[in-house]
């Protein structure tokens, strides 16, 4: 997937370097070992620990001119309630050649605190690979994490010289990986709210309905459904906070068809009871084999 | 796991040789060799393709009374509405010394339909070793599908011998890698309605939430959560339709904790979205590690 045409960053910066971060850094080192790859962090052993795991070249604790100054690439993979606050300081001190993205699962409310910052706005172009896990940590960071995957990419509306730095962003989660998908703010959280968001919440709520005393009493099916509910919930509650109107929409959306469901079942409609189960099963086994 | 110090079953036999059954007989045949393995079914050539595999030593697509002469201990891994009738077939051409068992997700109304035949009934211990996939068909056979795995044994209420009969299919789970617990089967029922039928209902409602149109901007955690909603619809027609009663409270219960999240979202009440969110999480990562 590597567009071998063209040539890669000199220099990546990575703001906080948990799975995402440690793995777009660790996608950077394998292909394009020769790129410096710096990670930002406020726990300088953390940093050095991802540094001696062969996933960073340099690290810091701060935000300098100096860091800025070959004007890099700069990826935010801080939890969603921190990326604008963190890209408005970093255009603050930042060379002009600096473009700044970042990795969250949310546009819309980044794109609006940001529009209040216009130089800041002006060095950013948002992203969201898709991909992840309910772990956390550099230490579960993955190479291959992007590969094949979706990065939605926000071009800006109304910034001169857009389209160059959207081609800059595209081309870096192409060449690690990622097949790019351009999208308004709005339309990203909307079907996120749907594909990501949604289903934290429902196997987050699955979780609780079961009851810690019916655990032993749970198989695979259980696990499966409810394996992301283990994901960290302050983050969660960023995200989902965030996004709040199309997170709403998407509970009401499922709820009216549990309700429905419901009613089928109560109804003793078999038939529809089997014919939404088998709906929902031609949809899920078009998804691609894993 | 095994009881070393009992004997095993010189007979078993396995009616509807699919995921659950294949992987019972393909239990039986690599810690037992010397055991008799007949699959009952009523497609030959497909019984004949898992003997070829080594599951089975014989085959059968009749029920007959040369099938029982030597007191097997039987396993009726069919579709939950088809046990109930099987087993009353089954013990009427049976030896005294037949015992036979289940292995369906749902316990009452099984138990139910049996109350009016008698002599069925005293031949019949009913079992749910809890244990399968998304998958179906004896080509995904697993000897070690039940290692470590629950499996409830709801005893009979009212029969003389029960005792025996009980530790017989205790006994035989046991022997192939499952921890027994004994329940009633209303018990079981409401609990299972809990720890299987709602998962796999959340699943379906969160595939059909999303959208064919969507699905290229899901990831990890959509795939996981949505996993058994791939399931076989007819055969979760057939267990959700037969504990309606437990499913729709469960439903009820999982509707309820929507609504409640839905609420806090909308409050804006963000501490508690994350204490919800924490909540299930603390349940989940106390189930052991997979």
């Amino acid at each position: 997937m590597e567009d071998s045409g063209d040539s890669f960053e000199q220099h990546v910066v990575i703001a906080g370097v948990g799975l995402i971060g440690g793995s777009i850094a660790a996608a950077v080192r394998q292909r394009f070992p020769t790129a410096k790859v710096t990670g930002i962090g406020r726990d300088v052993s953390k940093l050095q620990q991802a540094r001696d795991a062969g996933l960073l070249t340099h690290t810091s604790c701060d935000l300098t001119p100096a860091l800025f100054e070959d004007g890099p690439l700069v990826v935010v993979c801080l939890p969603v309630h921190l990326i604008a606050d963190f890209v408005i300081s970093a255009a603050d001190v930042s060379s002009p050649r600096t473009l700044i993205t970042d990795a969250g699962s949310v546009k819309a409310s980044i794109c609006k605190r940001l529009a209040q910052f216009p130089d800041a706005a002006a060095q950013f172009v948002g992203s969201h690979p898709i991909a992840g896990g309910e772990q956390s940590g550099f230490e579960f960071a993955d190479a291959d994490l992007f590969e094949g995957r979706t990065c939605v990419i926000v071009p800006p509306e109304s910034h001169l010289k857009a389209a160059e730095r959207v081609d800059r962003v595209e081309r870096f989660w192409r060449q690690i990986g990622c097949i790019v998908m351009p999208m308004s703010a709005e339309d990203h959280d909307r079907v996120l709210a749907l594909t990501s968001h949604l289903p934290h919440i429902m196997a987050a709520m699955t979780t609780s309905a079961v009851g810690a005393e019916n655990l032993p009493l749970t198989g695979s099916g259980f696990r499966d459904t409810t394996r992301i509910a283990a994901g960290n919930a302050a983050l969660w509650r960023a995200i989902l906070c965030n996004n709040r109107g199309p997170v709403i929409s998407a509970i009401d959306s499922a709820s009216k068809l549990l309700s429905e469901f419901r009613e089928a079942l109560q109804a003793e409609d078999d038939s529809l009871v089997e014919r939404l189960l088998q709906d929902a099963r031609t949809q899920r086994i078009s998804l691609p084999q894993e």
